[in-house]
């Protein structure tokens, strides 16, 4: 490290003075490159950059420049001298992390990646950003399919907990893996945020947890410019965030002229990768810096203006005729990153040769973890159909049944829970907590880092996009589980859809679903949620119905590598049918359950209503002689993937018998396989579980004859009558809560 | 009040001594009958509440007994001394508001307002608690359509929300109507939390509004028993949570003996009445407190059983063989309540007196705002289809159009945007902020409580549980409206279920809807939510093609008045139809757009998809021969309730032609009324809005040979083939991001 940095008298509040700073850090150089003498350089690549930005919006009128243009300081500091990566292997393993949370501020990103040499990012497609170029690598905001992306943001404050996530991936490998005098990974996690992520309610979650875990390994970097989209950001904000921060268990540096001060950013950042505690570094800039709109909302989201571009050239010495310049000078500037990343990769090569050498059977792990890979055969942990409960058994217990085995001895699943570990069964042999090692609760638990349960608290939300981070750290080292009632994942549902938007593999443990949680009423039983995430692309929302379809459940989950699972299950005890479920049913979305030869209807089921569905189908044989026949339908997704012959053998349309679904949600989505639904369309109601199956209707006794009926119309009318006529069966919908 | 008060020694930390706080605040006493020798009393209290709690949870083996026992003393001080309410009339319109944000201590609620005189709940009523009763009026959760009950609380987190929400109901009545010498609104919100509430973003993000705001009429009152269901509440949470809300412009109080200082507790809320800021009182208590499971999550959610109960009451003096027990003493003890009330009540009708001979006009107002009626015939502003533009318009500029007049006019619209303003368009004329009357931004913005335009900040979540309790304030004398893009609802989705389910009405201006958003990118294009929206009971969701159809959505949405709209509206400009476009069309869900005698098909559409499905029927025509009517389908629910006949008329099945829907949305729903879909199965794309509706194949050259050959097939193999073979007509889906 250059001496000269001690004399740089300009300290960042918080921030240690520079000659405090080790030189290095786990034995590689905290920092590189950083002179005396570089302001007029930095000035340079300020100009430069900040004309390109404006430049990139201007060409089709639209984008977002404000904000990249004032960090521009702030990029230098990261990209330039403090970050660790290597541009020309974006995916080298013990890279810092960098979470661009203000995502609409993605230009800032794309074109210090342009700079620091990362290949794929040429001007011609810094040039794409808002045109019509379908094969564009700068989306409006980043997007992990593109080299050097960690992570897609864009809906704010999940960037937050997304970082959250990589901090956590990091200290929990460094703590497995890590050995003495073999740092096998090490890496920083950066976040860039902007003022949102301070407002929304995930952020703030995220932010609560990295203070109590202690993740000094993960820096925040507020781009302070006060302006949102409204005026100056305390219209709606005026808070102390510096104090809130450090009574979250945050370490705080203040940044005054986030503009310039190069040096000053460099300061704080090295003092977050020495600090105790996660850092938040406060950075004040001036949005659009340099523009007529600077400081207002005006440079946030729209093009600044070919006259307000070519002034702002002219007061910065830059030709205002040219555009998308970019002088060799600027690139010289940048010209160190490349090799320094080669290095950082050859020293971490021989670092993990070395680890080989001496922790041969943990650095085989440690490679089949850096791969992606498994590091054992995950089916033989799988119970067989015989190993399963044949009692009566919530499918929350079987859900346990199946997934403990698989969590004690995978050291990939990391088992989460919003608080309720004693509702949802994910608690697991040898378990250890994931938490800060000096950390002791009041109750008494303790845990460390290498701890692969993990208590989120009442933080659904959080949960979910912490995990996403942790998956998108490295897709395959970690296979997170979240857990909590199903209800609960309306909460969770904006990080469930950025998982399925990224091909994030998780499962979900979603318990207590449906009007059968019972007692605590309305508000936590879910109507709706299912026709959410049967819809939502690229998300597999299954719903069992006893141990062997949760079995089934876990080996879909398991098997879809890009793809967000959500498993729905029953709290209260469901019949076991070992005689008609299949596990590999459920890997085919839907099956026959029951045959029949001759045949008047089809039921179709799912989870907790199968018991229902079973008896009916008995009483409609008993008392009116109507037989029928049962398909298990665990989810909808999967059954669409299947081939149309594979469909017409499980729902026999031909036969020109129709389809009832039974189900205790609202009954969107069933209308493309059933004719009629037996189903809810109003709100639950507070009575105990099988109180509210009958209060609702959900009684063979009830349901039976309302199908009787139904049949016989159509044996009457024809199925053809039945187009255009979807049934709700169910005379009792709207028994509930009505306004 | 009694002097004796000021020789209590126990202060609590942060509030004032009980001398120093005013006898009465506003001409009213602030505390009634508190005295110095009432310590045995209380106790009685006490051990007879947490014996009745035990013993309601026991006699079903279920429910959540541990915090209701805890919170008995605060119990004491808000319903005996220092809340204003009447439990002979509950809607008693000055009354506090208070909110169970932790509502599964529901009981803790029930059985105080047994004790103060709510005449619904007797004894009875309290033992149905967990039973098989459809009539119970004790839920699990509490519930707003109970007597006494000012909001439906059970998802954590968002009761803090919604008493933000009553808290500025009172503050902007106060405003607008209280005159020098009469004070017609003054109310307190108290609002009582568990740690959830904290850790959940909602409560947080709320958090912050109320600060801000400086709501100094709503207090927190913090049940800290450090319990959750995992283990010690710092197993996930070691913030400093006083150093927290007092950054967040919060005044605390801290409570140490929360669990038998009545005393402390009445000045903590006392001081809270008088404070400058909202307060936070952190209260100490012990959860389960006499029950062996104490201070231990074996007392949150599970019945204490029959030893333990049985001992508990020993160790109290009580009689273990007896079990519901209330002593005319304990009765006796709140006798003064039900008079205290009636007073309240007197002397308030007496204030309006007074008030509506001073100020005559303003009380009339005021009087209907109290009766939940609108202040002015809102009809008048809606603006006729001539006074509508015909060039092409974007439907959220539309939305301006018809909503800017109701903003201006009518004082019951309050104006809410999650930092949006530039692009929802529902700044008004004259507009006024919602701020607190000091508050100067650095942007140079003011407002104060009368303001009606409230910047939420970018806190969707917040932003709809607020309005929740701006709504539960008193049915109809708010009609929120929101306003963000429409994908950033679902980070509300949450608070605008519970809005459906208590049947609070308030509008949502969702902008930027569907693919057509364009250039940020998947992220912000929805695909799967309308299909939430669309399947959640007593939700409008509608999704209006025009200017006329804009106008025809908020007549809708004012009209249910026990309803949350969801307006979907885009970005871009839309061709208006001013030939085919009906606001009454708009209220039946459906309506035939464009007519045809002789046709081959009826092609229904939505919002800004109508435009290519326009040039798809005529090109259709013209290049295929096929003859295509098309019909608008703005809304699902308000279609599913008109009557069989009505939906012929729209869909004519009875011609045996198919019936094509175009949406660029997940085609989940539309399934019931047609037999293809022209839709979306994949996440969006980054492009310009017009070249991502291309890529998606959303083009008339691409869409008519696709439908025309499934006419034809059609035509070849009769209707009946369609049946259980919905087709997804859009080859081009699944371009999007795949994995």
């Amino acid at each position: 490290m250059a001496p000269s940095l001690e004399y740089y008298e300009e300290i960042s509040h918080g921030a240690l003075p520079i000659k405090s700073i080790p030189t290095k850090i786990n034995g590689v150089e905290a920092v590189a490159g950083l002179q005396l003498d570089q302001t007029e350089k930095h000035d340079q690549v300020l100009k430069t950059f900040r004309a390109f930005i404006a430049d990139q919006c201007q060409q089709f009128g639209g984008g977002h420049p404000g904000g990249a243009m004032g960090m521009a300081a702030i990029g230098i500091a990261l990209y330039k001298y403090v970050m660790k990566y290597s541009p020309s292997n974006p995916s080298y393993f013990n890279r810092d992390r960098f979470v661009l949370s203000n995502g609409h501020t993605c230009l800032f990103q794309y074109l210090f990646m342009h700079l620091a040499g990362f290949k794929s990012l040429t001007v011609e497609q810094l040039k794409s950003y808002h045109s019509d170029r379908y094969d564009s690598l700068c989306p409006g905001h980043p997007e992990i399919e593109n080299e050097g992306i960690e992570v897609t943001t864009g809906p704010l404050g999940q960037g937050v907990a997304n970082a959250v996530g990589l901090a956590m991936a990091t200290k929990h490998l460094g703590a497995v893996y890590n050995k003495p005098g073999h740092t096998v990974i090490d890496n920083m996690t950066w976040c860039m945020i902007g003022d949102a992520c301070l407002q929304e309610g995930v952020g703030l979650e995220a932010v609560s947890l990295a203070g109590h875990w202690k993740l000094n390994n993960l820096a925040i970097l507020y781009d302070n410019n006060n302006i949102t989209c409204d005026g100056s950001a305390d219209v709606a904000c005026t808070e102390n965030v510096n104090d809130k921060m450090r009574a979250c268990g945050w370490n705080t540096i203040d940044v005054y002229d986030g503009d310039h001060n190069v040096t000053g950013i460099v300061q704080a950042l090295l003092t977050a990768r020495i600090s105790q505690k996660p850092t938040f570094i406060n950075i004040r800039t001036i949005i659009g810096i340099g523009s007529a709109a600077s400081n207002s909302p005006k440079a946030h989201g729209a093009a600044l203006g070919v006259e307000d571009i070519a002034s702002l050239k002219k007061a910065w010495g830059l030709d205002p005729e040219q555009h998308f310049v970019i002088p060799d000078e600027v690139y010289n500037f940048f010209d160190d990153i490349v090799p320094r990343g080669r290095q950082l990769e050859a020293d971490w090569s021989k670092t993990i040769d070395g680890y080989s050498n001496q922790y041969p059977e943990l650095a085989a792990e440690y490679k089949l973890r850096v791969s992606g890979k498994m590091p054992l055969d995950w089916t033989k942990f799988i119970p067989s159909k015989e190993q399963l409960p044949t009692a009566p058994t919530s499918s929350r217990k079987s859900a346990g049944i199946v997934c403990n085995p698989l969590a004690e001895n995978m050291s990939n699943f990391l088992i989460g829970t919003a608080d309720l570990t004693p509702s949802v069964n994910m608690t697991y042999k040898k378990q250890v907590d994931f938490q800060s090692p000096d950390f002791v609760a009041a109750c008494g638990m303790t845990g460390d880092y290498t701890g692969r349960y993990i208590h989120y608290g009442i933080r659904e939300h959080a949960m979910c996009s912490i995990s996403n981070g942790l998956v998108a750290f490295n897709k395959g080292t970690f296979l997170p589980v979240t857990s909590t009632f199903f209800m609960f994942y309306i909460y969770a549902a904006p990080a469930v859809r950025m998982a399925a938007l990224q091909g994030l593999q998780q499962i979900h443990i979603a318990t207590h679903d449906s009007i059968g949680t019972g007692e605590d009423g309305p508000t936590h039983q879910p109507i709706a949620l299912p026709a959410l995430y049967r819809s939502m692309p690229n998300v597999l929302y299954i719903r069992p119905c006893d141990g062997e379809e949760v079995a089934g459940a876990f080996v879909a989950a398991i098997t879809a590598t890009s793809t967000p699972t959500i498993i729905s299950l029953s709290r209260q005890n469901l019949t076991q049918y070992p005689q008609h479920s299949s596990r590999d049913g459920v890997q085919k979305g839907a099956y026959t359950f029951i045959e029949e030869e001759d045949f008047d209807l089809t039921l179709l089921s799912t989870g907790s209503e199968m018991g229902f569905t079973v008896q009916t189908k008995e009483l409609l044989q008993k008392e009116y002689n109507i037989t029928a026949r049962v398909v298990s339908f665990p989810c909808q997704r999967l059954f669409e993937q299947q081939s149309r012959e594979y469909k017409e053998s499980v729902l026999r349309y031909k036969s020109g018998k129709p389809v009832v679904a039974i189900e205790a949600y609202a009954p969107n989505g069933w209308e493309r396989y059933a004719d009629a639904a037996y189903s809810m369309k109003s709100f639950g109601k507070s009575l105990p579980g099988p109180v509210t199956y009958k209060y609702f209707g959900f009684e063979p006794k009830v349901m039976a004859p309302k199908i009787s009926e139904f049949v016989q119309e159509v044996q009457r009318e024809g199925i053809q009558s039945l187009r255009g006529e979807f049934r709700d069966l169910n005379g009792t919908m709207g028994y509930g809560v009505q306004h």
